[in-house]
């Protein structure tokens, strides 16, 4: 077999076989096939796509490439859900804590910057002191202790998408359904997982541009899923907004934090939404009972009790979190209401401030992001501070287009 | 500017600036933007191509990325051919020898192997000692005393090809008019070249695949040519065999030097062709005329002592060359007429016996190659020896649909 014949079969849109779509991918991971032909391969797939056949074959690729694991020595109901990410999406960081406190157990593997989205990983390891990888016995230790464990990939399960994630993230080739699709699925699978909530965004800010795209997906993870007996719910997410008032991995973490402790907003009721899918979920029981006993996680005060015990366990501390202590105010030229947020372009601009990666090597400023101080719907005043930003340097020059962020309509002036 | 949008950018069809081309392809150059994002973008120009503003663009910034060269201090008419290549083109060891004895100058720069194809510059180096990197001096003596050099891509002059066409070679992305055109334009226009034949092939075994693809390259290097006014001519060639017996890189100086010493076959009027437009557009005289002189350059045997002169100047020893001593024979199952010799198959053939690179780092295996027995229109009886193969192990084991190159009809049996 021949690489370079199989980038040019997938340019010219034929059907790669299992035997072609493993000896690329299984290469690259040995390091035969290097870096610039596999983002070229990957290219070709994000325009012509992968068919079902190859979609199924290369999950079942990534999920040989290392070890499966056993969840079934697990006292308790083992729940998990994955975001197909959105700007600002931290919603991991609430719903972890919140069915940890239900008394469900919420093993979490997430992955790191995708793109212009961010990764949970990313926003834990700003956190100093937290690690995102524990030993096997430190994995089981806090699965039963705390309920909620949040680990970045093992090299022992699916090392193929670790590898092909990166890759992804550097190259402008992270948008492709199928792709997505087989990272998901094969990671899930390959952790044990047999409850899975899939929370499927789309629009501007998410790697789904629309809702074509995430109906597809949805299928497409449900019948990866029947593959393996594994139950697949999805919820689809039109909401085309940054996921709360934080972007920015340290800020993301405030956010969380804040939601745990009673802040309202509609990403609290997003994440109590996801909750309660999860608790219906694992426990058989209606949604309204597991939305009742997810609220009730978080008026308790519990589940923010579980987010202190989970970062403590996971070696963070949280008292050591911190933001740029330089910032820039964003303020609005215009009057009326704010009709919407731009997720996309929220997105570049957090890009520019230094939230996400470039390229592999690239490190990540954890301190940096913006602050969105105006709400849709909220009235807006000329000279209202409409974000802030938490920057490295003051003297830092951003894309004035990326500033064009907000719509505000419907003024006096 | 940042290379994941430029990358998203054409991804989605979008044109790219001047300013956006040159971020990526000089930061390219300048080893700031790695291997792998510029395998992804060429792929999206592979898959959703330049238009012509991004093409005019591209060449300038080709041309700019490095030192442009004066031949007008050359005394005599230089002219210059480009092929863009078929399985088995030697054209360019037979035509430099060819013109130059007609008392042109001809200052060749060439590639090494492009996907399926070869390059001339390999070719060059299956001969002991020859040097394919010639001082500035020893450039304008051989030009002076010979009439014909060839080198490779000089370092200074377009250096962003010389790196560009490395690694399209090795990542699927050599089949893109637009890239195709920049790689060819820039070179001549920065080597000096003021007369231009273009020899445009398509089909199976060439870069282009059909007739549209080829008349809209013509059309696309004449008007490249226009912008910097230079005189292009091109001819357009369907033939989709391959170019003579010999396939591999020192098989293919060989026939190169038998059809200098009198060979026949369509090679040799393809070559005799070739060199009449030559000299009739650096002469200004008919096509009737310039054959002539072509014809008689190689009966009188001067072309071949040129031939011999030009290796000899670049420092190579023809008499050191060598063919692998290890051969197979392909003999035919069927009996009739030859009517069809699959270009692309024998050209696959030829990748598995080594003859071209799969990546960058690999090294070429000179000795081997394809000798074809029969030319088409030949009368095959069962067991004649379709081809010889130059093989380095003779248990080599070789893709048995690649054998299937030859297509037998009209027999008896």
């Amino acid at each position: 077999m021949n690489i370079l014949e199989i980038i040019t079969k997938k340019k010219n849109k034929q059907e790669l076989s299992y035997a072609e779509l493993e000896y690329a991918f299984m290469g690259f991971l040995h390091k035969q096939i290097p870096d610039y032909q596999m983002s070229a391969l990957l290219m070709t797939i994000c325009l012509n796509e992968l068919n079902e056949k190859e979609i199924f074959a290369l999950t079942d690729i990534f999920i040989k490439s290392g070890e499966v694991r056993d969840l079934t020595k697990v006292d308790g109901v083992c729940v998990d859900k994955h975001s197909t990410g959105g700007v600002g999406d931290k919603t991991t960081l609430v719903i972890g804590p919140i069915v940890a406190t239900c008394g469900l157990k919420m093993p979490k593997m997430s992955g790191r910057g995708l793109g212009l989205t961010g990764g949970t990983i990313d926003k834990l390891e700003s956190i100093p002191g937290f690690q995102v990888e524990l030993t096997e016995e430190e994995f089981w230790a806090g699965l039963k202790e705390v309920g909620f464990v949040n680990v970045s990939q093992s090299a022992k399960l699916v090392p193929l998408d670790k590898e092909v994630y990166a890759l992804r993230d550097v190259s402008g080739t992270t948008e492709s359904i199928g792709l997505i699709a087989v990272s998901i699925m094969s990671k899930k699978i390959a952790g044990g997982a047999r409850n899975i909530l899939i929370d499927v965004k789309y629009g501007n800010g998410a790697l789904l541009k629309t809702k074509e795209e995430a109906n597809a997906f949805a299928n497409l993870v449900k019948k990866i899923g029947e593959k393996y007996q594994v139950k697949v719910q999805t919820i689809i997410d039109s909401m085309n907004i940054p996921l709360g008032n934080n972007i920015g991995n340290a800020l993301e973490v405030i956010e969380a934090m804040d939601i745990l402790q009673g802040k309202q907003g509609y990403l609290t009721d997003l994440c109590l939404k996801l909750a309660a899918n999860l608790i219906s979920m694992g426990y058989n029981i209606s949604y309204e009972k597991g939305y009742n006993m997810a609220q009730e996680a978080i008026t308790s005060g519990k589940a923010y009790q579980k987010f202190l015990k989970f970062v403590k366990f996971q070696k963070g501390d949280i008292t050591k979190l911190k933001v740029s202590p330089n910032t820039l105010e964003v303020k609005s030229n215009e009057e009326g209401i704010l009709k919407d947020i731009d997720a996309h372009k929220i997105a570049k601009l957090a890009s520019q401030l230094g939230c996400f990666r470039n390229n592999k090597e690239e490190k990540i400023d954890y301190g940096v992001g913006i602050v969105l101080k105006k709400n849709l719907g909220e009235y807006v005043n000329q000279g209202d501070i409409l974000c802030t930003l938490y920057v490295k340097d003051v003297n830092i020059k951003v894309d004035k287009e990326c500033l064009k962020c907000f719509k505000i309509e419907g003024g006096n002036i």
